[in-house]
């Protein structure tokens, strides 16, 4: 294998438009990503499925189909990664647990059918933490191998910080997309809950869990957010409204400058001193773009209504597998399952019904500001493999379900990547994206493409 | 006052275009009503605020709109009872309970505008048990003032029976638009969840609540259910879809005859044996028309879920009231709040997602037949004014959310009425009405339009 290793630093569009011009082949594109894999996996350990004669098959597929003449869908040609907890006819999905090892689902999530409609190549599924929750896989960051990549999409954030793939498929229930995106330096992008379908990925939390991506620009987490973001009746949380145009909205050049809320949350003083003053550079930088916007009363009690959504669901959803056995579960999810058992009804129907209390405090911010910037994790990854690190920053954003994304910017006192949070209002994904890429150029950041 | 009572006979749609074409005025129509009202309320007790000037001041606006040439609504000059668990601005809205005694919203419900868009007369607001729960107001059955007339929307029911209004509007948190239609004589129709916004309307529970309507034929039942379903993006439950053409469906003949299933349900035991014979009589009449469907296990357990969120949400949303004066609250709500309060989260949360299995399996019923058909009662209305009936064969179809509607088709031992429940598919609630207008016409009753 001779790979052209130039192929995995360009963005997924270009690649897009080169195969697309006939310019590369998909196998090349394959090729070149498996050769990436095969250089950095021993120590990230991003992958817990990869085959690379099944990609090169798909490849070469692709490649036929488009010889033939045959029309050629938004990511023909692209490698994606997949959470080990979507489900694929193809492979296994295992859920980060050893009471799924060897699972074998009878069909492909609701979005894997997208991907492959789209002409995305399966590239494989990345590690996850045990069923998306908080005990580690060993998926290493691939900064410092030393470090958390984050959780629970550990594995797809890292694939796309060490270059394996251009694009990655992540869930959030909490801060798993947007956590581990900050610590591996990724864009990751949860989506406006009931964007994404979640049919045959495992639940974890019917009111929480989000499907979100991950991509080295805005562009890519748009152009796969597309692809993605198709009404899926069979999932509850949907409803049969016009795509949101993801990509036309990270390309559109705001009419004006955005002007941004800064958020300090309730969580402000988790953050550490240098994610602090990067925080306050930031803010200097923008002057008059952006104010400081404190958040009323009632979000002081967001993370304990998301925390109560949280355990009930866990304990609901995953006893079944504290049934099969429980001592094959880590003592950290027996304990929440534990602890979610012990809940009142009163108390999970109350957090339920307070997402539209605070969203329309938020929609209220969201009336004079185009955006909330805050941050994404409290700092850089944390040193060692047993923990992903702390999810605070997430938990109002995901429990109010509007769309989040986290760009790049900044770096922690190690010289490691710290994301920049940008929340939008609940459906407004494009205008979100459209301030990130403004965002990101206002900053000096030019995508390749 | 020289009112013609006739014209409390007719049907809405009738009135309608009476006044439409200039042959009534809207005052004589107003007139009539308050006249059927003095005549019987004594007995009756349907109402809980009933100004007749204000009335006639709505009447008389009505008039001079019209005699201006200006365009009038679909209920123009029509009165409407509302039940008192709705918010009006010009009326006191007091939720059954000594507790908002005197109570004066701020602002109207959100069907309270449509109905005043549409040219209703708000004649007045009709009895409701206490907070819409069990505990009984002291309207009388017209039929047998003592007998209960169900509940909880007890005075809606009571007064289009007793020509009184030709519609009113109630809502079903169990069985509470069904039942005391069914016990009343007249035609219950409660929505698809989300048909109907409940913005301004007390929550009981918001998973369960739905806003139905009372009328004395499926016609007039479709009218009053196209005013009211209007998309309101602040009730979450509801989504932007297409109108439902409720009018529409009422009055379009099937293609082919209807081919309906008769489902017993898990509670048929409970049904009286007058019932059981009259649906015996009724399978005979339609013969290869209707087959008995048994419902899959699972179902056996809709009656505990159901169970589960009401009693959660009665905790929860009327912890307040208990508050505020427990001794003022019945003993019987005091009981279902402290009861409620002792619930888990685990299990109101599989209750709320067992909706969608229990759908999953209606579905492939509606695949095959055009609707359900079940008893709305377990018979006539039981007698004495301490209890509002058992609402046990509509629990099923409120858990689910599908639309359901009952028709007096058939009579007790006594000779007082019995409702026929028909059940249709999640948002199928045109053609359910399109099912529910051919069967009174198989049964040879033709609504007078």
């Amino acid at each position: 294998m001779t790979a052209n290793l130039e192929l995995t630093r360009l963005a997924a569009g270009d690649l897009r438009h080169r195969i697309n011009r006939g310019e590369i082949r998909a196998v090349e594109v394959a090729e070149a990503h498996l050769e990436a894999i095969h250089a950095r996996e021993g120590e990230v350990r991003a992958w817990t499925f990869l085959d690379p004669d099944h990609v090169m098959l798909q490849a070469r597929m692709l490649d036929s189909l488009r010889s033939s003449g045959r029309p050629t869908g938004p990511l023909h040609g692209i490698p994606v990664g997949v959470k080990d907890i979507i489900d694929t006819r193809d492979m296994p999905t295992c859920n980060g647990t050893p009471l799924d090892a060897g699972r074998r689902p009878q069909e492909d999530a609701f979005i894997v059918s997208r991907l492959r409609e789209a002409g995305a190549i399966v590239m494989g599924k990345t590690a996850t933490t045990e069923l998306a929750v908080m005990n580690p896989c060993d998926t290493r960051n691939p900064h410092d191998p030393g470090r958390t990549p984050g959780g629970s999409s550990s594995g797809s954030a890292a694939a796309v910080a060490a270059s394996m793939v251009p694009l990655a498929i992540g869930t959030q229930t909490n801060g798993s997309v947007i956590r581990p995106a900050s610590f591996c330096g990724v864009v990751g992008y949860k989506p406006s809950r009931g964007t994404i379908s979640r049919r045959g990925v495992l639940v974890q939390s019917p009111a929480l869990d989000s499907v979100g991506v991950f991509a080295r620009s805005v562009d890519d987490a748009a152009l796969l957010g597309d692809v993605l973001a198709v009404y899926d009746e069979r999932d509850p949380a949907m409803r049969p409204t016009a795509r949101p145009q993801l990509a036309e909205g990270a390309a559109a050049p705001p009419p004006l400058a955005p002007v941004l809320a800064f958020v300090p949350s309730p969580v402000w003083d988790r953050a550490e001193p240098a994610t602090r003053e990067a925080f306050g550079e930031l803010r200097d930088e923008l002057g008059d773009g952006i104010d400081q916007v404190d958040l009323p009363e009632p979000f002081d009690r967001a993370h304990g209504l998301h925390r109560t959504i949280m355990l009930t669901d866990i304990a609901r959803n995953f006893s079944r597998y504290a049934e099969r056995g429980r001592d094959q579960l880590s003592p950290l999810l027996q304990g929440m399952i534990d602890e979610g058992r012990t809940l009142l009804a009163v108390d999970y129907s109350l957090a339920l019904d307070w997402t539209e209390v605070l969203n329309s405090a938020l929609d209220r911010i969201f009336d004079r500001y185009d955006a909330i910037v805050t941050p994404a994790t409290t700092g850089e990854a944390p040193v060692g493999l047993t923990t992903t690190g702390d999810p605070v920053f997430c938990t109002i954003w995901t429990y109010c379900g509007v769309p989040a994304i986290t760009l790049p910017l900044l770096q922690g006192e190690n010289g490691l990547p710290v994301g920049v949070q940008l929340v939008g209002r609940r459906g407004g994904d494009a205008r979100l994206l459209r301030t990130a890429s403004w965002l990101m150029r206002r900053f000096g950041i030019v995508t390749p493409q």
